[in-house]
């Protein structure tokens, strides 16, 4: 669970501190803090779901059409703050801005909030404010700080989850070196009534707000809009990123901008290691699945396979199962709406090809049961070939387990 | 599972048998034949998923456009026909026609077939065709015959469906007594690779082939359609309805007569009343729950958030778990792409409201506990009000168990 390299406080510029406010009954850390030294380009993508929670809706308001300037970041785990979808709601989550704006000295407009936990209870928002000025006054840098930062803001997560990547940026005379830092959480949408996927980026590159806004869409499409844990989609899910600047590079304008592609590169990558540990973390998953779909028609055909698979309740049966079931494979890709022909459709598994040409390509009981035991794994790799054009995308999954029933079925709120 | 009042023979004008003819290892019934005495007006409907089973393929060329004449279907329970997607599963479609038609006393196109089991095995035809012949030596009229023509199109079902409608129909000097007879299967997409619903209907009401598929067409829509039990779509799926026009009633031109929405009426009645034990069937279900949703903006807003809602597999948790979880049903909602209002949506469950005014309703503990109570039943009512227009739609779900994952995980192909 340790983090030797740290994460938000590897790019230059940036505190954290992560610690208990008293929200969680477990005692558990419930409050996280992320301060810039200054102001930062930031950026947003919410849920689309129609009931957003208070915090989504003021973060909504402080980065107007998901882009603008911040210098503080403040999340509570303990409480979802969805109990109210109405001005109570947005209240406590401006008071918590209003606090974390007197530690990092900015405006509360200046604080992206966000909240997860429990939903349906008051917010105990004293606590929640004593607990933000009591960690602004333990701010730090490294992976100590890193650590608690990510322990800050889990829920029903088994794991923290966390990355560095790093990258250069072309400048005159010199290239800039440039870090980007993430934290996250999410292993389902609600157990018991606890919410979300929340995931929190810093980056010391020099960027606008446009072009963050930008490259974080993009990564975004490319990441968390590519992953299925259960087809549910939260009414709190958030992703902040703010850019600091301080590694020095001339400010990336706009897409145009030849270290655009660069930054939106690493920025992606940072979210795919995320994406993929939330995956991994998936609410009772024992396994996860890769599922690469090739040869579509468009991007948007081979998301709607992607999805479809993912999606898929008897797919993920079969993934938890070690069954090769190329059947259910196909079933799910059918059903998905993109266009197809089952004679051209390949379908491969952990690099065998179990159907193409409209049959089953392998039929002996015994290479069956081999691919089964090669499919006992950490990652199964799926590669679905629709052989009608060059668009591809690359979805994550994860199992479907008696787990999964325990966890949502078993402990009612 | 007895049914004393028959099904599919209760309609003037229609004989059948069911029996086995060796496909399945277990033994069971296997092969089911309903024949009508002279031709009847036709119409069906078929799964829209892009990977249809040969029979499928057949039915569809045998009814152009969802309808025309017919005098007999015949079901094979063994084998889904799937594994090849081209043209021998087409071919041994159509002998299973070519025998049907060699009992019935019409042409092999006047024949509708259908398939479902075990898919990527070649199906012994030879076996199939001489059960074929058996069956047509004992076809007959009466409970007994329905019963068993209900178990030969059974695959992972745990109990027989079926349905009779009785009805009148206007006509001088009289009004005519007329009869809708049906039978069904599906309990999932795939358990281990078993397919499938089908769904059989006879009735003697004198109808068009076009006024039938009309009927047919809304009586999908507000049965079948707004069930889901795992959300995956079979290769399979198929309705067939057969109007023998023994009833002697004026005939039923098209969708202008007056006995159209009569018959239709009726017809909805018997595909509801099968769509209903369907549901109850789910794969490892072990409670149903009815979604009603009103108020909403349009009739397609109603139905995705019924789907959204059927399809969520924490709210199918959550009535697994007797858990009056109104966040679930408000995130599913939210998801599921319908305009909403958050302070207007109204969620009750059993009777109670448990959301509204962007609020939770009941908060008392006890009085929650004795709503989970409540929830221990057969089928749990939810009811979701959106409180923006007048569409409404009633879906139907089940729970997700324990006994799913192992229906569709443990016992691989």
């Amino acid at each position: 669970m340790s983090n030797p390299t740290g994460s938000i406080t590897q790019p230059k510029g940036f505190r954290t501190a992560g610690g208990t406010c008293g929200v969680k009954a477990s005692g558990k850390p419930d409050l996280t803090l992320i301060v810039a030294d200054g102001m930062c380009s930031a950026a947003a993508v919410f849920t689309t779901n129609s009931f957003k929670g208070g915090p989504v809706l003021v973060g909504m308001q402080h980065l107007p059409e998901g882009r603008g300037r911040a210098q503080a970041i403040v999340c509570q785990s303990g409480n979802a703050n969805v109990a109210t979808m109405g001005r109570n709601g947005q209240d406590d989550a401006l008071r918590m801005c209003e606090a974390a704006a007197a530690v990092a000295g900015c405006r509360p407009q200046e604080v992206l909030p966000a909240s997860t936990g429990v939903i349906g209870r008051p917010l105990p928002i004293d606590k929640i404010v004593a607990g933000i000025a009591d960690l602004g006054s333990g701010l730090g840098i490294g992976a100590a700080f890193d650590q608690d930062a990510a322990e800050g803001i889990l829920t029903t997560d088994l794991v923290i989850k966390h990355t560095v990547q790093r990258f250069s940026l072309t400048g005159h005379p010199h290239p800039h070196a440039c870090t980007i830092g993430g934290i996250g959480k999410g292993s389902g949408m609600i157990a018991p009534s606890m919410a979300t996927m929340l995931i929190f980026l810093t980056t010391d590159a020099a960027i606008s707000p446009d072009a963050l806004h930008a490259a974080l869409q993009q990564a975004n499409a490319a990441s968390f809009n590519r992953m299925s844990v259960d087809s549910d989609t939260s009414t709190s899910d958030t992703a902040y990123v703010l850019a600091s600047g301080a590694a020095g590079n001339p400010i990336i304008k706009s897409e145009a901008d030849p270290n655009f592609r660069g930054f939106t590169d690493a920025l992606t990558a940072a979210c795919r290691d995320l994406a993929d540990q939330v995956v991994r973390d998936g609410e009772g998953a024992t396994r996860t699945f890769e599922v690469h779909v090739k040869g579509a028609a468009s991007v948007e055909d081979a998301d709607r396979i992607g999805r479809a698979v993912t999606d898929s309740p008897l797919v993920k049966c079969a993934i938890h199962g070690l069954d090769p079931n190329w059947g259910r494979l196909v079933m799910a890709a059918g059903k998905s709406g993109a266009t197809l022909d089952p004679n051209r459709f390949v379908v491969t598994i952990e690099g065998t090809t179990v159907f193409a040409n409209g049959l089953p390509a392998v039929t002996d009981p015994e290479a069956l049961d081999q691919l089964a035991t090669q499919m006992d794994t950490d990652r199964v790799h799926i590669t679905l070939d629709a052989q009608l054009g060059d668009a591809e995308a690359i979805w994550l999954g994860c199992d479907l387990s008696r787990q999964y029933i325990a966890i949502n079925a078993d402990y009612t709120t």
